[in-house]
């Protein structure tokens, strides 16, 4: 392996980044072509459906990519999808090497892009950078190995761990640089997922709003051509129609009570998902499963304590923010999580992966350590 | 001013620093003597009734420190204390500059010194990385201009606020690491102070222990020769003396039981200090008052929800150091602090200075906002 590997496998993740946006239900994926030294073709996947980061940067190389070295940061596609095998596109170009930053995580089709290569007389290197290439689609990993999506928690609270006071007072308890970053992970995010309780008592709508993603233009464009689906969990159907989540666009309505319902949501334009249950709760980890089904790369969960802490209790949740408001709620205001225990040894451990100033708020990212 | 006094200043502070654990109930100062671009001459103040910074630097630099620049990091004093002035054995050493990081916060000195200088022909100059040296005394310029100490609340709580399971279960919900932190905040304070329901129920000492200071030789020998006074608040006189807390060596009770109790404690080696109160609630800011008269610069409150609720209420905290450890206690959990607040408006705004990452666990450093 060369040392510059590294340099231009860093720069073909800086265009997969680009992606960040836009490619659900597709991974983001960057290119880059090197010929003497010299980066000749450089491409990114936008959009599902439209071409992959290797055609793009093939097109612009032309015929420098003849005896070149194409980095990708994901193992070239070898199967016909929306658009035809990448390792194909590479062989025709007459690359000479290809770089992985790792293969392709679908169990099914793993390692078939780089053997295609082999067969073909390019010489194949796999896992530079893999560690950052795994990073940036977390959630596409997730769900071709496992058939759910990465579950991302956010929270508000202030430093004394709570979200609002007990009559209900929460609103705009973190700071306008706060709800930027929470705006920019909705962006990132293939659902952003609430309950009926948020829905109801802050009259919530969890859309994109363009003012407040504080991305460029260009990204900001990219953001906003490809909105995160909203997807609520009613278990009751409490939620009427009239309420400002549902007139804010097509949502998806996940619940287990009859059925019968879904088409009076369909005449609004929005979709009832049927999803096991009982006691009027939803079945979060089958609703998972379908998300997933249906290419849910990233869920961004927003919601109360009693959704949330459901969600932890579960074990279904992969990552916390917690944007944290520099003040005390007081020992009467609401819990972080409807999450209660008898004994230490029941509490769930995280490891604090990032704490991080956002304007006046800080944001602390925590994953869930396995159980040892 | 010469760009070089900013670099002589901050190695001054350097050389305060050394006095972090020691200097009670003085401040920490640090000297440099300076002649023609080379340091001749450093020295700090180790402990009180000990020669001050500028007199061991003079005493290095000797005949050099004629014609020289002093930098100390606080105003040379001008009075008969238990030394003689620093600013007549300046004079007498024929140093021909003198700048300071700041004046002396004394208003009945302040200046003074400086003055003394003047008159005698030397040139003067304060206030030279001000921000910094003031940050280093900060107890100490309180008490001076206030006559209260700094107080310093640590807690150590869980990710989503809490501090113990509802059954009382608590210990050790942070690292070494973090006990290690809290062992220097110990060792730098004047007073470590703590309530009768943590004394009951953890049985705790607030000792200093070598092996968990994680200072280098010097440093943990300056800590050890100057431990800081215990204070156990204890209003009703619940906690017997049969207690850890008072095993582990002498310390000061203030309640606002009985005075007559006094002798039961002297006879035990401890202090019995009567502070007015009612419903057997000590008055803390008296207690302050008093401990602040006493000389007391920086105090360290250890305690649980109830009396850290207490000094929050009643404005009387300068700073809160909480540990957090990576895990959700649950809502059944203790809150951080006794603090009921019925609404948003009500809640203490806090200006979060410092997060940082100490072994698994964080520091948060969180400051109050003065009310606008």
């Amino acid at each position: 392996m060369m040392n510059s590997d590294h340099a231009y496998m860093a720069r073909a993740l800086e265009l997969a980044r680009k992606g960040l946006y836009s490619t659900h239900p597709n991974p983001r994926v960057g290119c880059v072509i090197v010929r003497d030294g010299r980066i000749v073709g450089e491409g990114w996947h936008a959009r599902a459906g439209e071409p992959h980061a290797e055609v793009h940067a093939l097109r612009q190389a032309g015929e420098q990519a003849r005896g070149a070295t194409a980095y990708v940061t994901l193992e070239p596609c070898s199967h016909h999808g929306r658009t035809p095998p990448c390792a194909d596109a590479l062989i025709n170009a007459g690359v000479a090497r290809v770089v992985a930053a790792m293969q392709d995580p679908n169990p099914q089709v793993g390692g078939n892009g780089l053997l295609r290569l082999m067969h073909a007389g390019i010489a194949v290197h796999s896992g530079v950078l893999e560690a950052e290439a795994r990073s940036l689609n977390a959630g596409f990993i997730k769900r071709m190995e496992h058939g759910l999506p990465l579950v991302r928690v956010k929270l508000a609270m202030s430093l004394d761990g709570r979200t609002a006071m007990a009559n209900g007072e929460s609103q705009w308890i973190t700071g306008p640089q706060a709800r930027s970053a929470v705006q920019r992970l909705r962006a990132r995010s293939s659902v952003v997922l609430t309950g009926a309780d948020t829905v109801l008592a802050d009259g919530a709508r969890l859309t994109l709003r363009e003012s407040e993603l504080g991305l460029d233009t260009e990204q900001t464009f990219m953001a906003l051509s490809r909105q995160p689906l909203r997807v609520l969990v009613d278990g009751r159907l409490r939620v009427p129609l009239s309420a400002p989540f549902f007139q804010a666009g097509a949502a998806m309505v996940a619940t287990c009570a009859a059925a019968s319902a879904r088409f009076r949501y369909l005449d609004d334009g929005h979709e009832l998902l049927a999803v096991p249950g009982s006691n009027g709760h939803v079945d979060l980890r089958k609703l998972l499963l379908e998300l997933a089904e249906r290419g849910a790369n990233e869920v961004l969960v927003e919601a109360g304590p009693r959704l949330a802490g459901a969600f932890t209790r579960q074990n279904l949740v992969d990552e916390y923010q917690l944007f944290v408001a520099p003040k005390f709620l007081g020992s009467s205001a609401r819990p972080l999580l409807d999450l209660p225990l008898g004994r230490m040894a029941e509490a769930p451990a995280l490891k604090i992966v990032e704490m991080r100033a956002v304007g006046d708020d800080w944001r602390i990212v925590a994953v869930p350590q396995p159980v040892e």
